[in-house]
């Protein structure tokens, strides 16, 4: 029984989408043009993924700061490629209280302007570096479209900034980074993704190279996920931050910069849930389990704060519904919420000694004894459920991604059933123009360590330099 | 030996705030005017901060939102005295990318607007509340001055506001967040408060009444630390939240806002640190203990990873320094940085089979035998760090809380060694504004259980109403 609320994502993707945002309440339009609210289930989620990542981040020697929120248009126009690549889409503010501004200052749609900023007047000298920061803020970019957490003009992200004395070491620290977000793809949202290095023209403005990790969406489109960039000595150039190094020389230090953002609920959204709602995976979902009491009577009661209790002691992230709705009504609502686990502990059952766990992902039901050791059982289950996820989308991922050497494979794929595409390129911006006209299907990556399908560009026929994968993009 | 890099605090109290500031690397001004960057130890205890409190939050049932950053004119506009009180103070948002905005908006001051609003198209039925929502978030009033932590065009807050079906349960909604501040300051910043209602004169814009919780710093001067108002159905009027009450009738929803912002970094610097530097208490403090071996010797460092690994195994946030600074230079960085307990582990006291434990409150050192129980002797003087620090900031409010029955009176102190004046107020504004001539001496808020100390005005002469606290406000 399909929620009646929600579209059938086979019926119509977006549609389903948006209704999926609503039933779940994870995020509502506002009445900010561009902008929306984040309700409590959503905003759970990104404290959830905050929490993972920011521990992610930490271990690996990161240290949280804070920047303005605006950057002044003088400070921005210091490295030409990155005011180039943002001035169409940034919020200008030119009035303070009721003062025009000398300089107007723009909301920040990104932050190396101040990080480079800042770091100008920090480091002297190698001892300093490596510096490796990182913050949690709001940014903003004047988008035209609103899709609640893939595309709006304000959203919540971490952009982590650092600097270095070494092209090796910030090199490094560009690929752990794309790791890190890999991992916390593949082993916490349970969505696997491809990694590589974006083409020229799709990089970051500013960035020598951008590495990215790409996932793709049960529909078949494509989701830049997480970007990962080296700048060189783009920016202390730009913003003069040189040190003296171990040869006591002066040298323009190393930078990179790296970010993931609340588009990834987003992602959750289109990789994992169904027709009955969203479906999360255990590992990311701020409610994990679900205890729905059924029938007001004692033993029901003390069973259930019983189980509650002794998850909770286990670190089980747990609630208990007590509230005053139906049975069908609470199962419903933990359905369309995607707590992975429901347990029920109603008076028939336990005629029998009996309760009920529900799973999510599949539907299934299962009984067990009441006596049995339910936080073993509620573990196993999460990672069998957190597992399945994961090689759902990984199957799915796997048959929507197909080999192609001429243009009319890749013509005939996007206009049916869409997905990755692994073919060759030249290298040249005018094939990557070429292969835009095919429903706008752009490179999502180069595959830098895997071997050459063939020798030719799949656009023009000439030598081919690169594996490229591309996909239609959110 | 005083930290040569800070100004007596008893010599140059400003100057002495700003060295703290800097010498901790707590904050740094940056090249955006009136806006601060928050370092990594000012931003590590701002993150702690967030941890208590916000567990505070959910532990009473509130969930966290986060609302759009830009707020439309109009919408501003629908609550009349609020527009008045932030209008002058709001930074414009005037163009998005090249185009100018057909509306202007400003930067979140507050955002009684944008939850208003989002209330009025959620809220129908008394089934729906109350709703208790809170948002993280950095908030914008266009400050003439900047001084770090205190007052800055940019910080960073939350911001609770709830809508429930009556006003009694508003009310107590107030009065229990007003005491979640008190315990938080009393209990994890070590920082007494008063508290009591705002006169007419300093209330929020808007607001029925404003509860505050006022504290006192090292100079006598006072800051105000905490509010939480009373909106009754003034914002529910004006954004049009009404429900279906428990009689069926539409009926104006109640409603109550909160908040505590970074300023509170700047209360624990100005409550308890020193002319060394930062003073943290070890319920707030990001690390509350630092090891620091002396000497390149296998039992110093054997003995302190297994300190550390021991404290670390008993939740003590415990950090081990081991560059290649000098033990000196590690010893005075971990007092400028306000690390309550620090454990020295040196070759020479090893021969004693001892170590040495120094608390940063009392400058202190006691010599243990190497095998006591660290865990057990860490958390007492912690404990004790804590109630040291909570009872001389208590100490030194007191000697500073004055009574006085004439203007003589609190002239003479606030030109001597101002202070919280406790004093009648007959309730009219002229009086108040006749106080402010005193070095802006101001109302900090009425004291609405406490005994009349006389039945003049201190004023005027006339009638008392009111007991008030008053005094110089940052």
């Amino acid at each position: 029984m399909a929620n009646k609320a929600i579209t059938s994502r086979d019926v119509d993707f977006a549609k389903w989408y948006t209704d999926v945002v609503k039933a779940a309440h994870l995020a509502d339009y506002s009445n900010v043009k561009g902008c929306t609210v984040f309700e409590p289930n959503g905003y759970a989620i990104w404290e959830r993924m905050q929490e993972v990542l920011d521990k992610m981040f930490k271990d690996t020697g990161h240290k949280n700061v804070y920047m303005p929120v605006l950057i002044p248009e003088n400070l921005m126009k210091k490295e030409g490629e990155l005011i180039e690549g943002f001035a169409p889409e940034v919020a200008w503010v030119t009035m303070g209280g009721s003062k025009e501004l000398e300089e107007r200052m723009c909301i920040r749609p990104t932050s190396e302007t101040l990080f480079s900023d800042y770091y100008s007047s920090k480091v002297k000298s190698y001892r300093d570096l490596p510096l490796k920061y990182n913050q949690w803020c709001n940014v903003m970019r004047w988008e035209k479209e609103t899709r609640p957490f893939l595309r709006s003009r304000e959203f919540l992200w971490q952009e982590g900034h650092t600097v270095h004395e070494s092209s090796a070491e910030a090199e490094k620290e560009t690929k752990d980074m794309l790791n890190v977000y890999k991992t916390f793809f593949e082993e916490y949202l349970a969505i696997p993704v491809i990694t590589g290095k974006k083409t020229e023209k799709e990089k970051f403005a500013g960035a020598e190279y951008s590495l990215t990790i790409e996932s793709l969406m049960y529909n078949g489109v494509s989701l830049q996920s997480g970007t990962s960039h080296y700048f060189g000595q783009k920016f202390s150039k730009a913003y003069d931050i040189k040190f003296s190094n171990r040869n006591n020389e002066l040298e323009y230090a190393y930078q990179t910069s790296w970010g993931v953002t609340t588009r990834m609920i987003g992602a959750l959204i289109m990789v994992h849930s169904d027709d009955d709602g969203l479906v999360l995976p255990p590992r990311i979902a701020p409610t994990q389990v679900i205890i729905i009491p059924i029938g007001d009577n004692d033993e029901v009661k003390n069973l259930s704060n019983n189980i509650y209790d002794k998850l909770k002691a286990n670190s089980i992230k747990v609630d208990i519904d007590n509230s005053e709705k139906s049975p069908g009504f609470k199962f419903a609502e933990a359905e369309v919420n995607g707590i992975p686990v429901r347990i029920e502990i109603g008076v028939r059952d336990l005629e029998n000694n009996e309760i009920t766990i529900a799973r999510r992902d599949t539907k299934e039901k299962i009984k067990i004894n009441k006596d049995e050791d339910i936080v073993n059982i509620v573990n196993n289950l999460m990672d069998k459920i957190q597992n399945n996820l994961y090689e759902q989308a990984k199957l799915r991922r796997d048959e929507l991604t197909y080999e192609c050497y001429k243009l009319e494979e890749v013509e005939k794929i996007m206009n049916s059933k869409p997905g990755f595409i692994r073919a060759m390129w030249c290298g040249d911006e005018a094939c990557e123009l070429k292969m835009k006209e095919i429903r706008g299907t752009k490179s999502r990556c180069i595959l830098e360590n895997e071997k050459a399908i063939d020798d030719k560009c799949i656009v023009c026929g000439k030598e081919a330099k690169h594996l490229v994968v591309w996909g239609i993009q959110y």
